[in-house]
């Protein structure tokens, strides 16, 4: 089992960039984390600041993948590019974004990425991307707990 | 420990309304998962179709409960008195919607509550108040781990 | 048969109020009036200022009922959760106004309720209750008419 | 008695234009049920495309007629000068449309005719016609009932 | 004489909630003072969360009292309904916000009751209804001073 | 101590213009009761027509007067430069109007001038300067009453 | 020398619609004044409800007439096409409105024609057709005056 | 009798600024023109760059000249003040502006004065003046022509 | 095979009106050219500036003809009626203008037509019909080509 | 002669991502048809995901080439830099969209290309292509026809 | 060589209002500075809180000076009249201002008057004057370096 | 020291491309000026019209160079991302652009950059990068200058 995650523009200076909005903790430890915790699933990590490589990217993972976590970042609100590639796709996608933005600036109130991915989570920090990672592993299901 | 789960108004129809769109299964089936996955915490369901209910109850556990996840249902997009009710409060909160409400009309997208939750997650179904317990029990943080 | 007839904020001062917009008559005529245009039909009768329990009541009657006339007063511009319980509900549902909303402020030309309503009437006074139970007794029919 | 019925443009198409929206029985089997419900009632039918023709009419009937019934079509969302002819005239005229134009795109909503109009209703296929003829006929009062 | 002071969502928090916007003191010293100052008014006073229960007590006191004090709190900016309860009834309504409500977010800046209310103040704190009680005492004019 | 009463443009003609929004009596019957009621208080009373005059006397007074009461008449809804020079002085300003703004013209709904008072009134007629001369004098506080 | 005086919806009932707004005096006396006035002048007069007749008859003297007096009634503020004709022809057209249209409802102030016009006059009444010939017969040219 | 003729900012600049859009010609031949064609009337002319005093203006002719021809330049488009000092007074107000302010810029189109004005011209240059002049002097009355 | 060419208002002007945007040559030369270029397709041609014309013509093409090339002139941005028009037939429908709209004035930028026309063109001068005549002819195919 | 086609983000996927939207044939078929109809013309072909490399591509071939056939994909409705691409260059461009965007959501119908493109199209699928190409071999011109 | 430097409303409290928005530096230092690095320009002064003096003085330099530095201050944002004086005028004029207004409200973010000035600067403090004095006197010219 | 020149899509045309607008000089000739100007300053310069590789160079020099000069072109108006990665480095940048910007169309008058920009400019051509690249190395202080 494959899950891709893939992060948009800026992201790489986590744990650098404002850290009172983006915290102190950087991918690498969230990656370590995640592989820890799912042993038996693939992660892909990718980042770039160029709209058309994350696009490229969707189309290389989404009809083969099983889950994709998007952090389109600031394309989020302007890429309606990236957005087309998420409905033409396959490959569910659950969106993702590090800060609460609905407590910021106007403008990052909408995603052009949303109504076509198949869930959406913000405001978690790096612990929102665990969150996005399991549900797609347990498919979005209640899980059945028997005694 | 002690989690508020308070559904807004249509909620108690769950199950039986446009299971398109909501899905077929029911709160009660939720809350038995909750209670077995975390045996430890209290889980205090409260369900109103009247908007001051749901103030009255934010306000009650607000200030000694550990966590609150909130799905105000249509008050989400017009009730800035529960958006002022959750700045008051003491207690975090995560908001919660079952359906991806960004895939939907238009005037489902904006919501007086998220600027002031801690959290915000919707798409995921019942699936999703997992999801928001879970963080709210780990703080969301980063799990330590250990080999 | 069962019509539910169902009025919300300030329609209990139906008389009083405002009587060059609203007209001199109450509902206890009007109901006078349906029973004994209408004795096969039992008309039941409930006036809230209580957004949460207009809700209540079309859950209560959304699915046995065989029509609801629904008169949300104030709420009916600004109620996306009223608008909700309509289309969650089974029973058609006529939505009323006394007044033509439409030669009043702008803010009143908005219903939250309409899109989801069977049907939709405005202007007709205290008569318009009547046209809507005709309606919804001759299920929008025209009328076979034989000599 | 004179009631002139005004149909606008596209409404010579009824029962053969997308009868999921406007249904499948024409004008003249409502006429033919109106005048057999009223016998003792003119009633006048007059369907142009032409928005100055649906005017000249008004003009003509206006100041004569007991009532006009007008479904304008298209030209309701647009027209100001027909909205003027209504305002100008004496008759009380009863807006209708087939079907409810609020559950449909946005530039429907709007009508320049309603806050000149005595009345409005949508959503009752042609059954309309019949409540706007009764409540013209009726002079939008209670019936008195004795026993 | 008789004034009644009326309160709408989250106020029953005052001076625990958001100090440096609401102030420390609370209603009840309030009251205490006002009782002081105008021993010969009776003052009583109402709160609610439910937006239907302030409709309540302005019917119930709207056509009776001597004047009404009223703050309804985030409901100020989304109840047209509340706004028509103030129409309906007899009693002149003043207006009162403790905070600068035009020092805040752009939503609170609108007022569905203003229109309809005698006069407005805001910014004042606790004071303001002070004011408003002395301005209802002294009918609004300007006081008569002989030597 | 000094307040300084500052009135914008056509407030020179109260007492004369459109009387049933602004009344019949005048500034100078207001300021005779202002120092009957305040004898320890000195007022300072400008008008002017010219935006720029009402700036400069803003200059002048705001770093040496307890308070001033400003009515900005029509400048309130276009002056930013106003409401800077409100910004940038230092004597708290209350913001008064004769006239319920919000049941006028909707151009009249905005100031420019409200965010940097410090309180605002409306609707209290030439009543509400003496109310603002009031709260000025007592410095916004509940009076302390002993018996 | 060819005058047109084109008059649009609803002028035809000049006189006799609305008189408070449109005054009791009908275009046949304007139309003897004008030529008693100017006796060499040939004024040609048309009105029509039919937007497309209007414009027919911008072609018809657009080419040839030395000015055009317009009044396209409610057309003004919807018809594109008729701003078309406007600027499609060589004769200069002066835009007239007998109510002063921006002391009237919002959507009255927009025109689609005056960008094309040569200019607009408004709220003079019938007297303003008396005023528009003037200015063409003058071509717009201060009069010489020699003593 | 005396007329007014108020002009406002930048409007001593016409014969020199923008000649293409303003003219060539100046407001001293324009009086001299006035003078000779009204000999019996008195017309005083005012020009200031000062809102204020263009206010100022309006109040000491407003209660007992006959009429005032007011081109208030770019205030038109954003002084409430002035608007509302046409609306106080009581004398007549022709608003004029040289140009066809409709084909410039948008901001152009909207004018806070034309509501409270009598009557309203545009686009014929200076000669537009003598036009308002006439209609002020005719008070807008069809001449009585006999034979 | 029958083709309809549908021309809305002024287009009758074309070659003679504004021939910077819409050239010089003449709709017969472009039906001399068309004839002689498929001379087994009929090609009936029809302008009219009257919007419900248009319709007429719509209705009575728009069963049987296989193909209309519709440039409605300026009703493209105001006529839902020729859209619904447009809409209720069963002719496939090519919206065609002779200028690129998107680079002229902001409301020739929308079009009432084309959402529910096959295709859409501009920009092409007459040429553009040659481009639409074809793709109706060739069934909008990519041509099958063989060696 | 050269014609530059170039296509934006996600149209990689035509034949493959939602074909009832885009078609199922692909830019190969359509470019051996293109080479087969018009043998004399070079038509390169560059599909890009990054904006950038578009502009990159109109640099490169914008001062050389005879004709661009440009499908800026999503990019059409967002990028600014596109459109001043197109603008600086010299070579005439033909903007094409497979579907017709109009039918689909608001934010498409907006383009910042179109003002600066020479013509445009939409609606044809693939086949649109072949229009453009012919129409930028035939520069835009009748074609002559001799018997 | 005369430069004009013009200040608008509140810019005489530069160096007391809001030192953390506009310094700490006063125009006297500034002044001192640019006659010291400029002595053979004549650098004339003047600021004024009223809006009218500021265009006299546009007027009185803006056909002799050889360069105008402007803040107008609070009235860049609102002052059409401003506008159209710098249009009126000969001389180039730069705007400056203090902050950055881009950081601030979005009502600074408009001016009237950057569409008709030479060039725009913002957000260099004191500083700015002398880039703008500086680019009047090179005349936006690169200088030319030798050897 | 080390100034960044970080130029965006189309500057790699200037000299080249509409020069009526962005002038005839190249950046070589601006660059051999600033290192003559400057000798003891490295300057680096970087042109790309890819969004991301902006992006790439900023983070490269954000937290390293002493100044940043930035002219992103289009994307200015469309990149929230480029205005985040202005916000997330520690290098001053100064926004610059060759064209008054205001002069044109409205769209380019909104920047996602100059909130986060230490200072702006616009309008002063090429010269415009010595002025910013001036400030940079002035460190936006007022000369001190002794005698």
């Amino acid at each position: 089992m494959t899950i891709l995650i893939l992060n948009g523009p800026n992201l790489n200076l986590t744990g650098r960039r404002e850290p009172e909005v983006y915290g102190l903790r950087t991918f690498e430890e969230l990656l370590n984390t995640l592989r820890r915790l799912f042993p038996k699933v693939e992660f892909v990590y990718f980042q770039s600041n160029i709209e058309g490589e994350l696009i490229d990217k969707l189309h290389e993972y989404g009809f083969s993948a099983q889950g994709i976590i998007l952090n389109a970042g600031a394309y989020t609100h302007t890429s309606i590019a990236i957005g087309d590639a998420v409905k033409a796709i396959e490959t569910p996608v659950v969106e993702v974004h590090l800060s609460n933005v609905f407590a910021r600036e106007e403008f990052r109130h909408h995603s052009f990425i949303s109504p076509n991915a198949r869930a959406y989570l913000c405001g978690f920090g790096l612990y929102g991307y665990i969150l996005a990672a399991e549900s797609l592993i347990k498919r979005f299901q209640l899980p059945e707990i028997t005694v």
